[in-house]
């Protein structure tokens, strides 16, 4: 999980300029859109249906099995690696494995970066190595200089320009812990933004404390990037124990020297693919409800919660569905989204790839926030379809589900689809933990909890069932998008 | 922390033999020494001082003040490294800014290991890098091969000689947590005895589950040894993460191939400093109460907990007893002890260098357990001084501190010499969570609470004192010892 726009603005940004720094799961303006059409509803049978589906997928571990087989068997999947080819073979292998009745692939094009190596120590009376991790998108490069802390981005951009000629700019904030992870908007800010500013400022390199809230020696990587104009610094990120080190060593109040080394950068293009598959619909099989997660992870973890969780739930979900007795009227297409970390590459692709077909687009819903209890759904449906969306919730409620309307947004991948109309739904995972793991070595698949993971997909499988089911939809529909100004 | 023997035999063990791989904290057999001599006793003045001291100690800083000046100004100090120097100097400043009355230094050699450089990976189609760390004492080399798991150190050793040839072998067993750690004592075991077991299978290279209770992605270092005549082979700890992820791709069953590069090994002997710091006795200066943690830590963390807490809570204890208005009869002697880790050096040469005045130390104690709270005390006291003891077990009661006779033993580096005939003390800490972080990168100053911290230096302030202020003596006499047969 990279991003979740705040707003539907910020996601028409997202689509539009592909780059938006915010935080996960914050409250949308979900405003009331005129109610016109039939009302949509949906069958009591349909809801029999999803309460049995609900008690099936509580006991179901196809999911776990799912995310166990990914990160054990492909393991780290960066965009643009050969673990990024073995994963889209892997998903196309276990759709069909699963008895998805229709698998296939979206070409998805974007730039490659690579990471060799990275270190860092403090030189002289105190000397000691570092432990830090290159910023998605950093240049690579060799850089020895004295250390500047600022406790705040704001400090940093209001350095004057020149001010760090030949010095390491050194922001040394702690992301705050949050169900709803909002303590990232900021983390994620000093990441995006940060470089720049350090750049503006004359300095010839950037670090960071982890935008996380654990305390190993696990620092957290994720995508930066340079303002156009600005000549990239090398840029990296510290574990929060080095952080604090770092802070302190500059807190004896002599000049602290670092010497930062990283081998990383851009290498050209690489074409990966969104990988799909379908659980065909009853009786309006063109129409689909879309579900996904991301395929791709960062390097330095085996992406069990980031988020081959998302990928399990969603895959587990549609399983679940397509073993049904009856199915229900619409297909279940469960997306495998690639490269969302680097720019939400894939949900781009999908949404310019199938924008014809909006309308056929009943709802879309991602799951990428890790893998712990989905305690609240909303949807950002117009007023004709809030009985249903209701029912929806109804059978939701004893997962330990609310239904918070108004509050969430889409999924990072599906956000740019829904900035041009998509209707989609929020199902939100308690992310108290998630940042203590998210983009680090520690994304391993000990850090599911399966009971949790069969939860999600019980929420998933009742959510796509229904809406699949419902007579009516839930307002996919062609906005015209303009750009806001900058 | 490196080991703390079971037994009394065990210990002279250690101290003859230079190894042994045990539980810490594990109880010890404390036969009733016949009475002789006069009853041990404590004027009540004396234990309204102490009850003084202990609320000073609760309110003071100094500890964690000198624990974040280690970590943080030297960090990592290896046996034998440049940090270890340091390290030396360190100790002998901080002595003397305490306001210690004497500081003085004590040679101790030793062989020499280094690493430079460790990783691992699979190979093939599930290719992916393993994290693990070089056990201490490890030779270097680059070995490519067949891993072949065992649950049990039991397990290996039955391997038939031969069985092993030209593969990897692989221990993967998880240690329990405990709160006086004696699920270390296999941990311990696996990772001492698990490399001459796997080379007398015929073995090329040695892996194991890191003797730990996380779940992060950094590994467990820790001393090994090579029985004689045996060709040492790299011998290595895998994060515990990634021990299950190499168990799960072995139970796909196809072979698992992994490349295990080391750069390490032995490089020569070294001489480091026991550094010693004395708050003389009012009355009878000549005679030593010693209490200590080690100063050496292994080289991927900092060594809070292991073992600058322990260096910390001694030199804050000595501290606020030489603050007071009327010093005890007996000299407080604070000992740094040198390279622990690899083999009790500094405890050994100490208890070589004082046997002769072995009468002359009152008792002994350790903190080598981490910073975790105190919450038994125990000594091996004799019969005539149990009167005492119990005095000195009702002033610390109110720290949450029971008194447990028979129970605890000396800390590693009083062992040797308790082995000996030094009478020792033991005040034990909750170690739940020390496996977590022993010995790993993850060693660092946050994982203290100073709280606790402070707990832990009332504690040793109380028993210092009162010990140093008793009429009569713990028992310290020098025995004739015999090494068992092994």
């Amino acid at each position: 999980m990279r991003l979740v726009p705040t707003t539907l603005a910020a996601a028409v940004l997202a689509f539009t300029l592909g780059a938006v720094q915010a935080a996960p799961q914050t409250d949308v303006q979900t405003k009331g859109v005129p109610t016109k059409g039939v009302l949509t509803k949906i069958a009591q049978t349909s809801v029999d249906n999803a309460t049995q589906l609900r008690e099936r997928a509580l006991a179901d571990d196809t999911a776990y099995e799912v995310v166990e087989s990914l990160t054990t068997e492909v393991g780290p999947r960066m965009a643009g690696s050969e673990g990024d080819a073995r994963a889209v073979a892997w998903a196309v292998a276990k759709f069909k494995s699963l008895g998805y009745d229709k698998v296939w692939t979206e070409p998805v094009t974007f730039p490659k970066w690579e990471r060799k190596s990275e270190s860092a120590e403090v030189l002289g009376d105190h000397s000691q190595k570092l432990t830090l991790t290159a910023l998605g998108g950093s240049p690579g490069g060799t850089v020895e200089g004295e250390v500047v802390r600022f406790a705040s981005l704001k400090d940093l951009a209001d350095a004057p320009a020149g001010s760090l000629k030949g010095k390491i700019a050194f922001i040394d904030f702690t992301m705050e812990r949050a169900k709803d992870g909002s303590g990232y908007g900021m983390g994620s800010q000093i990441r995006g933004g940060g470089p720049s500013a350090a750049i503006r400022a004359g300095a010839s390199a950037y670090l960071m404390r982890s935008a996380g809230t654990d305390s190993h020696r696990n620092p957290h990587t994720g995508i930066t990037h340079f303002d156009d104009g600005l000549n990239p610094i090398p840029s990296a990120a510290l574990a929060a124990p080095d952080a604090a080190q770092l802070s302190r060593l500059v807190a004896l109040g002599k000049p602290v020297r670092v010497k930062l080394a990283l081998d990383c950068g851009w290498t050209g293009t690489y074409t990966s693919q969104n990988v799909i598959g379908e659980m065909r619909g009853r009786s309006k099989p063109d129409e689909v409800v879309v579900i996904g997660g991301h395929l791709d992870s960062w390097d330095l973890g085996t992406g069990a919660i980031d988020d081959g969780a998302g990928v399990a739930i969603a895959m587990g979900a549609g399983k679940l569905i397509g073993d049904m007795k009856q199915r229900p009227a619409r297909t279940i297409r469960v997306v495998a989204f690639s490269n969302e970390e680097q720019g939400l590459y894939g949900g781009r692709a999908y949404a310019q790839q199938h924008m014809g077909d909006i309308r056929k687009h009943q709802i879309g819903a991602e799951s990428d926030f890790g893998a712990g209890r989905i305690y609240a759904f909303s949807t950002g449906a117009p007023e004709r379809a809030l009985g249903a969306v209701k029912q929806i919730a109804d059978v939701l409620a004893p997962l330990g589900i609310e239904y918070t309307p108004g509050q969430g947004g889409p999924g990072p991948d599906i956000s740019p689809f829904a900035a041009n109309g998509l209707a989609w739904g929020a199902l939100r995972q308690d992310g108290t933990d998630y940042f203590d793991y998210h983009h680090t070595p520690d994304d391993t698949l000990d850090k599911i909890d399966p009971k949790a993971l069969a939860q999600n997909v019980a929420a998933y499988a009742v959510f796509a069932y229904l809406a699949a089911d419902a007579d009516g939809d839930f307002g996919s529909e062609r906005k015209q998008v303009t750009p806001p100004r900058e």
